[in-house]
């Protein structure tokens, strides 16, 4: 179960997928689900989305979709033929091959927290995004065995230029990790971008990355029923390039969606599907996931909630969702906490918990999400990383065989008695439980002697020491010289133009 | 979903009862299931439990058990036989009918922290448990809707006599609260006087009571295979006065149960059956609880651990061994910090995520508990009921019919615009989402102006706005008299005699 990295200080379990091969938890009855489906291509014949890139409005017309003042209406007809074209599972390979993710299934891969526009660590304070923490946080991730995936931005560089900032992310992805990333999905250009110096990190051309998925793009839709110009090319150049796209509407109950779940629910899978419409038009049978994001909003202040009963129950419905069409499925672990606290662990196993519960394949912003989503959080990275790594233990096989059973160790201890030096205990004691990372089992008077430091604390120890020991993925030297020469030459081409 | 108490301070979802009607989580294989009920029963005929207790001895040397230098085995057949006479649901009544807990099926009760010797908060830190805490701990979990039952002791009363602190512990439970609680399950003569202190309080006849379960009583085995002389007496004295008792082996795997889960399971299954083979000897057909605390220790330290991940199957398998026999089943809320911190919360909620989808009818220590259970914390009992209260939202039924998908709604709202002022929205604002006890959902600058108070600093606000504005449930005047005569009458008759 565990094994001690070489060269490493952080004792942890080997990188390895969650698998919750049980049956998902369904909440919505098989009725209410149709009646959910049903609405919502409703709502798509009826209602259509406000598609505001000419793009992605030409290719919906050129697929007989009605069009009016830039509302693009679909029959339900043509919804269901285009999402039927879409892969129920595929293949992201990483620089790393052993880190691919393999979408699809009972797998659940978990990602770091993506896109906040602040940083927080205990020892420096809130503070705006920077590429210095961006690296670090690259590589915290990095070095924990439970991230699979770094969404579009672990914090927003504002420190970098705007329309070149991408490619020192790229670089920075490509040379600190050697796992999944995101594309910066705004506009085409980006796009282009970043598969170009994947391929160039992969040693592979343009073609070959084209039938093999190197990365990742989530495109968000800007709830309720608007498609932004800038998403949808990024979608459009992703499918061409062969590269997946995840489509996740952002449908807060009680602001951009309605206040009851099976209404949020509706919009949200209107939405998705839109979408995922989109994606299959711009390349036939394209990879895409079904991306879910239903929380609400408190209701006195407007302000957003994660976390909550209903954040839970849409991720659990959205699950099933997913599987009506048979697309992967994206989901995300959040709280809306101001501190690393009881709050933000609550919060997060709650959309932890129906994520996992849900069959979510793959779990954006796993870890180091805070003040809902405005702050990326050293110390909660390395929370988050313990309870992943808990519950990919929960969901590990066990194990059934006569010496598993030990009746014959039982024997050997007398009644009243412990295990403690029983055979059965010393030939497996090292491995048999999951080692935590940030847990801490002493009694108190230990505990106090130690310095009586909270989860917190002792994080904040944690991430420094990661730091520390971080060791850079190998790259081969070639590789890593193209990627330097494409950096100086894009940003030289894009000088101080806007890219948008 | 959510009402202000009349009077009372505290917003929170009304009492009722978290019901999981979805397919319990099974991470046990049919054929695993089995392989460990079989070891479990070659384990009670060929190595036996040691039963200290003379009563206990002579129930099951009648009914032909082999005993053996206090050491008595059960043939299979004997086991099979008496287990199938114990009832699969059964309803306990305490002074207030409406808080009757149905034990049994999918329906998932919480009870308080039980037992602790020492006791926390914010304000006056961690001290030796004492009566004025244990009686500030039954108000607070009285004044919560999430708490269902109080187990054997918010704290350990050490202040008082040990020969008759049960009568005091008793008046308080049946006169500041109306909610089910535990007798002190230590010989007979406490159980004795907790029921016939029921009947006074419930202006009943023990006859009556004793065809009307009033209370509850769990016991421990000491594993590995020892059965107690005082929780025998307990457990045999509560099934003849017809009172419901839980039978619970403490099965730390590495310490009092081998190290792996297989046969911690094989041991706690054996030991509890066990335990209702001497519940069903004492009484026919008496109402028993299959309870399970199968969690591991530190193998470095030794020291228990709580809320681990085999902790959480433990939990999930223990419920499928609890259904193969048709059982109600108990388990635990457990984590091992020693400070309501992040591990607090996050082992925490691996211990109830695992009970609730392992179908656990009743969730002891489900509030408040901490350190591993030698301390009950005030912050803890606060943040505990929040998530208890969430955990019930996420289980509550989801509508879905033509007002609740909303389409009309949706139309109503231009693409990009927001739901805030939609009719849809403004007839069912007040009630659409779960409202939170303790989470605080502000943005940064008004959390920091607001004093930048973490969740532990905003529980120990709330309990003592709780306490503050507790209310005494009503009793009946002669019965609250009746309960005051039987104490003096008692303490007079113990005197100075050790009960035991």
């Amino acid at each position: 179960m565990t094994a001690r990295q070489g060269g490493s200080a952080l004792q942890q379990a080997p990188w390895s997928v969650l698998e919750n091969n049980s049956p998902p938890l369904e909440l919505l009855s098989v009725d209410q689900l149709e009646a959910i489906h049903e609405a919502s291509l409703s709502l798509l014949e009826e209602q259509g989305l406000e598609v505001m890139g000419a793009r992605a409005r030409d290719l919906f017309k050129a697929a007989g979709a009605r069009i009016n003042n830039d509302v693009v209406c679909l029959d339900r007809e043509l919804v269901l033929e285009l999402i039927a074209k879409a892969p129920s599972s595929f293949t992201i390979t990483p620089r790393n091959p052993e880190k691919a993710m393999h979408l699809g299934g009972n797998r659940i891969y978990f990602g770091m927290v993506s896109g906040p526009p602040n940083v927080h660590d205990c020892i420096n304070g809130r503070r705006a995004g920077n590429f210095d923490d961006y690296q670090k946080l690259i590589k915290l991730g990095h070095s924990l065995n439970a991230i699979s995936l770094f969404g579009n931005q672990t914090v927003a560089p504002t420190d970098l230029p705007v329309n070149t900032r991408h490619l020192d992310c790229y670089r920075a992805n490509l040379t600190l990790t050697d796992k999944v990333f995101s594309a910066v999905p705004i506009g085409a250009i980006r796009v282009r971008d970043a598969v170009q110096m994947c391929a160039l990190a992969h040693g592979l051309t343009m073609e070959e990355v084209s039938v093999r998925p190197v990365l990742v793009g989530n495109i968000n839709i800007n709830s309720p029923r608007r498609l932004d110009g800038a998403m949808a090319d990024a979608a459009i150049e992703l499918a061409m390039l062969g590269q997946p796209v995840i489509v996740t509407p952002f449908t807060l109950m009680g602001a951009m969606a309605p206040v009851t779940l099976a209404a949020a629910l509706v919009q949200q899978n209107a939405e998705a599907l839109f979408g995922v419409c989109l994606v299959q038009l711009a390349c036939n049978g394209a990879p895409v996931v079904y991306g879910g994001f239903t929380s609400n909003v408190d209701m006195r202040s407007g302000a957003p909630a994660f976390g909550t009963p209903e954040n839970a129950k849409a991720n659990l419905a959205g699950g099933q969702l997913a599987r009506r069409y048979d697309l992967p499925y994206r989901t995300s672990g959040c709280n809306a906490s101001n501190v690393v606290d009881a709050q933000a662990v609550y919060e997060t196993q709650m959309s932890l918990w129906s994520a996992v519960l849900g069959h979510g394949n793959l779990v954006y912003h796993a870890a180091g999400w805070l003040e809902g989503g405005l702050v990326a959080s050293f110390e909660k990275v390395v929370i988050d990383a313990e309870v992943l790594g808990a519950m990919a233990a929960v969901f590990a096989p066990i194990e059934v065989n006569e010496e598993e059973l030990g009746l014959s160790a039982i024997a050997s201890v007398e009644p009243g008695g412990h295990f403690f030096g029983a055979e059965h205990t010393m030939t497996r004691y090292e491995n048999a439980f999951y080692q935590p990372l940030v847990s801490d089992w002493q009694n108190h008077e230990n505990w106090v002697i130690a310095g009586a430091l909270d989860t917190t604390q002792r994080a904040t120890q944690l991430w420094q020491s990661v730091l520390a020991n971080y060791q850079l993925p190998m790259l081969d030297l070639a590789c890593g010289e193209a990627l330097d020469d494409y950096v100086a030459k894009r940003k030289n081409e894009i000088g101080n133009n806007d890219l948008d």
